[in-house]
């Protein structure tokens, strides 16, 4: 048995000395790499923080004292620290451990969801309510660098450093990246931060000569503080955050076990609000991750790789984001007025080839979503035509930007989202299952939902051919669907089947076109005749989509996105719109969050397989 | 005719001698107040950027240099300097001069949009296609520090400070203010280098030596940077814009019009992105708006006001905020976990009252909605329940953060949404008509919509009762609607009328109950019997709304939001969902952004009138 069986809670660390520290470290990246070999999640993120996570779990008092982890992902090492080392086996498996912190694992995961930036603003939210009922507890949020560049931290950071009372610490997980290099002035700042020479050892000799005296609360901390302080003017530009007002503590090697230990000592003994700077190396411990230049193997293949090599176990079907990933280049190749846009994001989302020919033309603006739409609203007001690619889940974050600095001005910007509708595995808040309501709601906005690899290259050509108006291309993640070809096209839409008698005219809406022929033909065996019409452009929804209605006894729908507000309530609408009498039933997701689970799981589980609309198809037909 | 009919375009300004330019200023402050006086708008923040706007059109070329203005209603200025003028006798009227700044009125017009924060992320996409285009002209932003508060202020100034070359312009106008005197890190950062003694006077100094010497370029404007760097760090902290890697010039007195003229002068000869801290006060020149100590008159009332004692001509009306503001703290009172948020709104949204008698239990996060709905959060897990009060408009900003802080993790959090469905006025982006379709899909959310005074403090109470769960509630601007009792409440909806047969059912959302009980009388008149009912609750929709549909033979719903996605959307998917039949008909805003107008004006161009949806009622019995 190793030493990481005998940490039940986070309690038990405080026994360990300096050689037993040291093995646990050694113990949970083996455990990391073994467990992520095989069922894929987050490798790089969380070697670099497992010196960080048991300094925290030492000083601190999980969980009244709350510790919340920025981007979720980096929480490996804490769930090992607080009894979950046993199922490490399972994780990011159907009813295993989830792969970020889940309330109903433990009363230490205080928030679950993943996208970037937020644990500032929930650590600030908490500070506040501790001091409202008189707890004296600690917050500590861990944040990296790359979730610096998003808009909210700041928004937090300036309202936690105009509080000196609270008892906040923020610790700066800096290792130079989000997915990528983190871009933007702040990681200048942190560069000339980070590179400064003389500054660590100034801060030991400091450390070595308070070690061991009592100093407690804000009065024997400014002491200490301006000791430091004075230093540190001395041999560093003075920083940024100590200019907004908060206190400034660091850089600090993040793989130093005793630095970082002292450093959140002496924060948390300050009593108000404290950013601690810590160093580390992503992928750190792991050869193969650190040596990985594109992201020190941020996020590991789904099917897991060979500990050996870091090669993919299996090899990665043709995806969506490689159809995509080449037809930008060559749409960029006949038109200069195409620019792209990631958010912190070029290889997943398929810009590296773009990059790679176009250096020019691409623009990371960082983990700064509503920046992304809004700089492209600018990039198209003159004259550009940008494309803007993100995870659709990420799209939620700028959504005002879109309805009001894109729609209203009417610009031309192409929006691509990957990972739509229902993506599984990253848990709730990774699904792409919201995208197609929201977009409903923009006024001129198009959107597309392509079938199939050569849809998204002709829907892709269309959007970017449009110049005054928002439009989308949304699929979802994984090995892209075989082209099929429709038999014949209608207004915008294409007619995949026509069988029989105009009994049913099934919707099928991107991917789940393929879905919509199974249960036609399920119905041809029942002698039932139905239509299957792919409409390619799902917003707005055309006449020609009306028609075919009016000529059906049933209208079907399916989407793998919310069925509030979707697609199929949007052809429900057209239908009613119209005076038609038709009946539209509508299959979607259920507008829950579903649990993490392979996406074909959740959509058995919610009703989206061939069987269960042929099930409620006939029920309807009667 | 004064000097100001004599500027028909920017270029006219650059003859004006300093006499002629004073007189100018004078004039225009004239202007404003005349008008404002009579038409309502934004008076305050108009007021206190004449000087700093006159220099901006000598020194630049619009529209050829592109002028963005952040939150566009401190446009005014620049309005009657591009050959607008004339007009102000019409503004905010339909037909007339939009309050903000309007592509169709001028080609100086840039964005329209008046979301704060935004023209940054605006200048950045547009100096990133003048870069792309080998275009040198000059993009200018023109943003409060107030807006500076805001996450994308921070994404932009990240992205623009990494990029040397782009010849970008960030005037800062500080006046110290949003509506609210600006919170933070940020403002206290501001006031310290405002409130330096010394500063300016060595600018001075520097200025003078070098006045009328050809100094062109990145190099030589180091070597003066230099020099005023070096005294600046002598005598104030250096700025966090400086750590962030962008060149600071200032502080200026934006009052000094030669001043301000020489700092945008140095900031255009530079070629790079330059930041220019310009101090100004809002209201100048009109006593009675800087001796405002609530917010400098920054918006003047919609009746318009006596110039000679700014107090409103018309008395307004007791409003659905006025309710809000004694029953929030007539509810905090007996429950010591309320605690309430604004984003830079506390006045506006009916808070003022709360902050006096509980100024623990307040927090003003700034314009910040994103930190505004995660603090919440937090808030709540620490076991508070936080009141989040804002306009239904802003709340769009903070949909990612609804939608995965709060719903995702269960908190209760209770929204109160100010000026929803149409505001008219204040143009497009003002419309609160997007929250009823956005809010239906978040998952395990309550949405109200009360119909009148009583409702609101009923529904209210409801609604900080919930503790698993986000609540919504929302009304418009304006006068509250008188009270109206029910007659009988079944679930969770009110019936207001039962008349005559079951033919139809009417279903008023909100304030639009009003009108259709206006319906069902018309439709008395011709022996048609209708239900009329109230469902409060709007999200979910009760299975009761299902069980009346069912005995109807139609269903008429009316609500001031967009069609697509909203309540009549989701009445008729649970109509649907349960195999009723009975036609539903959905009165809504269509999915257009209207454009600026009274309110009643625009519901009747949208047919939200009880004759026209009488009309159409009759047509579908017909």
């Amino acid at each position: 048995m190793g030493l990481l069986e005998t940490i039940e809670d986070p309690r038990d660390l405080r026994d360990l000395d300096d050689e037993q520290l040291t093995s646990l470290a050694a113990e949970i990246r083996e455990r990391i790499i073994a467990s992520v070999a095989v069922n894929g999640g987050h490798l790089g993120p969380n070697l670099g923080v497992v010196e960080l996570t048991i300094a925290i779990h030492r000083i601190f008092r999980s969980p009244s004292d709350r510790v919340v982890f920025d981007t979720g992902h980096q929480a490996y090492v804490h769930k090992m620290l607080t009894g979950r080392a046993d199922q490490f086996d399972r994780l990011r498996k159907e009813g295993g451990l989830s792969g970020y912190p889940c309330q109903d694992e433990s009363d230490h995961d205080i928030v679950e969801n993943s996208h970037a930036s937020t644990s500032l603003s929930y650590a600030d939210g908490l500070a506040k309510a501790n001091s409202l009922a008189g707890r004296d507890d600690h917050v500590v949020a861990v944040i990296g660098d790359g979730a610096l560049t998003g808009g909210m931290a700041w928004e937090a950071l300036n309202n936690i450093a105009a509080d000196n009372d609270r008892r906040l610490v923020v610790v700066v997980n800096d290792n130079g990246r989000s997915y990528m290099p983190t871009v933007g002035g702040l990681a200048n700042h942190l560069a000339s931060l980070r590179t400064n020479p003389k500054y660590e050892p100034a801060l030991e000799a400091i450390r070595d000569r308070i070690k061991g005296t009592k100093v407690v609360g804000p009065k024997a901390y400014d002491t200490l503080h301006a000791i430091k302080k004075g230093l540190k003017d001395a041999i560093a530009p003075q920083g940024m955050f100590e200019d907004l007002g908060l206190k400034y503590l660091g850089p600090i090697d993040g793989h130093d076990q005793e630095a970082v230990e002292n450093a959140l000592t002496l924060a948390k003994r300050y009593g108000g609000p404290v950013l601690v700077h810590v160093l580390t190396t992503k992928g750190k411990g792991y050869d193969i991750a650190v040596a990985n230049e594109v992201d020190q193997m941020h996020q590991a293949p789904s099917g897991g790789f060979d500990p050996e090599t870091g090669d993919a176990t299996t090899a990665s079907p043709a995806s969506w984001t490689s159809v995509f990933r080449d037809e930008i280049v060559r749409l960029a190749d006949h038109d200069p007025r195409i620019v792209a846009i990631t958010a912190a994001m070029l290889y997943p989302v398929g810009l590296d080839a773009f990059a790679e020919k176009f250096p020019d033309r691409v623009f990371d603006v960082g983990i700064a979503e509503q920046h992304a739409v809004t700089s492209a609203a600018g990039l198209a007001i003159g004259g550009m035509h940008p494309v803007v690619a993100l995870y659709s889940t990420f799209l939620n974050r700028g959504f005002d930007q879109l309805l009001l600095d894109v729609a209203l001005h009417r610009c031309g910007v192409t929006f691509v989202l990957d990972r739509s509708g229902v993506t599984g595995d990253d848990g709730p808040s990774h699904n792409g299952m919201w995208d197609m309501s929201l977009l409903q709601i923009v006024p001129t906005l198009r959107l597309a939902a392509p079938r199939d690899g050569a849809r998204v290259r002709e829907l892709l050509g269309e959007a970017v051919a449009v110049s005054d108006a928002p439009t989308v291309v949304r699929y979802p993640k994984g090995g892209v669907c075989a082209d099929v070809e429709a038999i014949e096209r209608i207004g915008e839409a294409d007619i995949m089947l026509r069988e029989g008698a105009e009994d049913v005219l099934l919707i099928g809406v991107g991917s789940m076109v393929g879905m919509a022929l199974d249960v036609a033909r399920g119905l041809a065996a029942d002698g039932v005749g139905a239509t299957v019409v792919d409409p390619r452009w799902v917003k707005p929804i055309g006449p020609e989509i009306v028609d075919l209605a009016q000529r059906h006894r049933l209208v079907v729908t399916i989407e793998d996105n919310g069925r509030s507000g979707g697609v199929g309530a949007m052809v429900r609408q057209a239908v009613a719109d119209a005076d038609v009498r038709t009946p539209v039933r509508v299959h979607g997701v259920p507008q829950e969050f579903p649990d993490h689970a392979k996406r074909e799981v959740i959509l058995e589980r919610v009703g989206l397989t061939p069987e269960a609309i042929l099930d409620d198809t006939r029920a309807r037909l009667g």
